[in-house]
């Protein structure tokens, strides 16, 4: 039972019903019609469950390989697989015709990236790295480096890396010691880079890295860092690739999951220095970097969205297999599946419910930065963007919590099963456990929510956010199935509101500030995304229960209100129990001594 | 990095300041005083932290092997572990003289076994499981039995292991198919069963099977089932080990984790029949097997604590060494330890006061245990075994779900390092997770909790429990710097008691009701775990701030003080969101359609 069903139907719900294809309306995008939509999803469903999905377990058992001579071999199928992707077009998508790509929506793609994860989360990092160069490059690159390399990257038959991280910088990368030195119209670059996701493979022609490295002259901290792009293998003047460039795997980590995601320690300049070229300006390399990184975490949370998916179709396909007990004697009492006890359910729909809600929080955030780019004016943009920056580290950080949470469920929906690992339950769980790591841990998100991003506009983006729930909790009030519902999303919305200001009040004070950010910067997310996630789901619970009115009697509408029902009324009060987290104060992690 | 340091001052706390040592007043045992005690938890504690602990990552790479001829070899070093574990007499010191055991009290066994299975919970299941054959022989086995095979398992030389799942009887054991006809004195057994812990190795001389199996003219369900005692090897008159019996292992399962412990199916009677004997009353089997169930789910719990607290060190020692980032202006802004970010803190504070309560609760439990078996008078007994009997399933699941949370969090203290296998961390998530499945899933547990011992006494023994946490509350509110403390806790019982009634009043509908604990069980013993905890933090805290009181300058108690703060302040919110969970009905969850 180990598959996986790209979830079509729940994705065009948000995307037409929820959304209300609003992103197609905007300029530019003029030539996305929703039969378009439609097609793309249904064929890239194609790729992701026939194709990608079918190679998730091979890729956990085989795992990639790294050779003596520093190759690296991903597992049988990957490359072809890839190569499957790079051929239908997929990798240029999102980008914008301008750069060779096919300009749809960012809601759009992201749907597609979805099923690409919850397909084959260890391949689908190889694209999600890519995008992240192209957007860099695309951003900040001179005219003769995107020449040269963003075309190759759009149709992927070159990938890219993003090259942060050193053994003593992590989250803190003021403390990158890579050198960049100059010579002649290049640089040449040496030190070592370790976490370098697909750094090293065989499925691409060429590999591009995006590397943060320091001239020798540069100041220390954060502005002494550069941004330097160095290929794999140079690029001759007429396009074809030349020499191996001063680059080389020393070693790929033996990880928990994503196995068949080659995880590289980099050495760069190990002989003469790796040829390396500037992206931008000397000194903002960290700010280059967080232009890709912003969309990098919107993708990561779509991870952990695609993993969450196909945890719930696995544990909603075994549950429906597996017979053990028998119902209680008013439904029957007979041997039944194990779906039938309401113990098991209550898994089910907890997981089945939460996916929802992450889906299409993190599908509005997309539509958002739709608007961001295309809106029609500088204000709607603006705003626009203002939300994005709020929703961004909610999205990375609570759909990857709640992703490995729900695939742990669903080890346990499984039972004894779920534990071995032939099963396939386990490797979700394994896998999804490194998106609440990468990109920025999910603290740091938590800390960019709570300090720059609710601090820079004392709370504005997050209170326009609050005022849309509170509309839907009135809009589900006036409609007498709904009304409890309403009343405790509106609660909701209070309790967020209430944090807020205790966040935005002690996080404001120039003594202790940085301290009350810092120790309320986890339950505060924690909060807004329960609260965001409930009023995406009584949006839901508005059209699903419409349709019903209409007389639409498919039963997946049905669902979806129960999905709702559970979302607002058992999974958010969960979360508003943060709001006395941070109300009973930050005394005892202050006073807390952790070397006794 | 990888080490472990058993917890003998916070086992001493609350043996000694927190239970008063009050199981030592027992009559029966006169001889354990607090000295004798003392000396056995630094005894273990250096069996547990020289011995198995160092070979906790080894037994996770290298896991046991099969052979073609069926024997298994577990990790290197484990027999020799194990060997000292025996040798040291450790495996009788729960178990009464007269059965030749050392006959210390439950909570100082227990005690023992968390310090064991937090150094190497894969070879701690070895001696639980034959403490659980211990148990039902002891009860059950006639007196021929007992003097052939209880002297040998209770020094540990034989190992014992329960084999009661089969491929289509898992939580439902009704379904049992293994047969076990009669033949003289004995039964020829044959079928197979799985997932059978420690079923086949080689750190002991002979492994002694109890299983569940079925005579030919036995009804069918419950009542069909019979509990026999298979050994490994025949034993002679004469107590010399004879021929090999008719059970081989066919295989043993690739699990996510406790690779060093075998997880067999084991075929019997393949050949003639593997000889059984009768243990207990033809029919009574599942009756007798539950006998040790019910300490064996204590066992799993306390092994949940264990690997918590690994995960604690673990965490705790990562955030000490490693330099990220720069602590606030306010204090100093230098180069700091991870540990000084209050949001790291919270995760380092979050894992040791859950720790910190689960093992308590768990030495709670274990006193009860205690008071049930050796108390004064049949009153003082039978109210201490209700209490128990309501504790236990609160302790297996709450104790283990809470541990998989906890070893998570621990992952992500480690960030990258967290997810690389090498560092040792993500073993304690994978070890963690098998515990919320076996010896009866979480589920089963709450439903064990809010049907059978919550129904039967109508709340009494929980209602009784619920009047101590508010004595409790009274004693904080009374203590000026507690008052906070106490009124959150007297806010958290007076949510059980109403999430109580309602449990009880729809569980008890004769139409209803069974689906009605079904859909309430699970958030029904999160609560009560929640507020339990909670009660026991609270008297930790009223402990710890009277040694403050007296001048008692050891940084331990303004730690515990910290642990305390935090278990009801910031985490028995979240507990106390079960409520309304509960309150929000069952509606979602009959209505949910799982086959959309």
């Amino acid at each position: 039972m180990n598959y996986y069903a790209a979830p079509v139907r729940d994705l065009r719900f948000v995307l037409e019903e929820m959304l209300a294809h609003r992103s197609l309306a905007l300029p530019g995008f003029e030539e996305a019609s929703p039969d378009l939509v439609e097609a793309v999803l249904e064929e890239a469903a194609k790729l992701a469950s026939d194709v990608w999905g079918p190679l998730n377990s091979v890729g956990d058992q085989l795992g990639a390989k790294r050779h003596t001579d520093g190759s690296v071999t991903t597992p049988e199928g990957f490359a072809a697989a890839y190569h499957a992707y790079v051929e239908g077009g997929w990798n240029g998508i999102g980008v914008s015709e301008a750069l060779g790509g096919q300009n749809l929506p960012e809601v759009v793609a992201s749907s597609v990236q979805e099923m690409l994860h919850g397909a084959n989360m260890a391949l689908g990092l190889c694209p999600m790295l890519t995008a992240g160069a192209i957007e860099a490059l695309a951003h900040h690159g001179s005219e003769a480096l995107k020449t040269v390399y963003l075309p190759k990257l759009v149709e992927g038959t070159w990938t890219g890396t993003m090259n942060l991280t050193e053994s003593q910088a992590g989250s803190d990368l003021s403390k990158v010691r890579t050198k960049a030195v100059p010579e002649g119209d290049h640089y040449r670059i040496s030190g070592q880079k370790i976490y370098i996701t697909w750094g090293e493979h065989d499925a691409a022609e060429n590999i591009i890295h995006l590397v943060l490295a320091r001239k020798p002259d540069a100041p220390e901290g954060n502005k002494g860092i550069s941004l330097f792009l160095v290929p794999k293998f140079l690029v001759n003047e007429d396009g074809s690739l030349g020499e191996r460039n001063d680059v080389t795997c020393a070693s790929i980590e033996h990880k928990l999951g994503i196995h068949g995601s080659p995880t590289c320690t980099l050495n760069f300049g190990e002989n003469d220095g790796a040829i390396g070229y500037l992206v931008g300006e000397e000194g903002r390399g960290l700010n280059h970097m967080f232009t890709m990184m912003n969309e990098a975490r919107h993708k990561v949370g779509i991870q952990g969205i695609g993993v969450a998916e196909r945890a719930c179709q696995h544990a909603f396909a075994y549950a429906q297999e597996r017979t053990q007990g028998r119902s209680p004697k008013s439904r029957g009492g007979s041997e039944c599946a194990i779906r039938d006890h309401l113990d098991v359910r209550r898994m089910l729909l907890s997981m089945r419910a939460r996916t929802d809600a992450l889906r299409a929080l993190a599908l509005y955030c997309a539509g958002q930065l739709d608007l961001a780019r295309h809106g029609e004016n500088e204000a709607e943009r603006q705003t626009a963007q203002a939300c994005a920056d709020v929703l961004i580290p909610i999205v990375k950080s609570f759909s990857t919590d709640q992703a490995v949470d729900i695939a742990s469920m669903g080890v346990q929906v499984h039972g004894g099963m779920g534990y071995v690992e032939e099963t396939g339950a386990a490797q979700l769980l394994r896998d999804a456990r490194i998106a609440p790591i990468y990109e920025g841990t999910n603290g740091i998100q938590a800390l960019d929510l709570a300090g720059r991003k609710l601090q820079r506009d004392g709370g504005a983006a997050l209170s326009a956010l609050i005022e849309d729930v509170l509309q839907t909790a009135d809009l589900l009030r006036a409609a007498p199935s709904l009304v409890a519902l309403g009343n405790t999303l509106a609660a909701g919305a209070d309790d967020l509101r209430a944090a807020m200001a205790i966040v935005l009040e002690q996080g404001s004070d120039p003594e202790s500030g940085p301290d009350a950010v810092q120790a309320y910067a986890t339950p505060f997310l924690n909060l807004a995304g329960h609260v965001l996630c409930a009023w995406q789901m009584g949006l839901a619970a508005l059209k699903a229960s419409k349709a019903i009115e209409d007389g639409n009697d498919e039963p997946f509408y049905a669902t979806k209100l129960c999905s709702a029902n559970f979302a607002i009324s058992q999974w958010l009060p969960v979360g508003r129990a943060q709001r006395a987290v941070i109300e009973a104060g930050m005394q005892c992690l202050s006073d807390f001594d952790t070397t006794v």
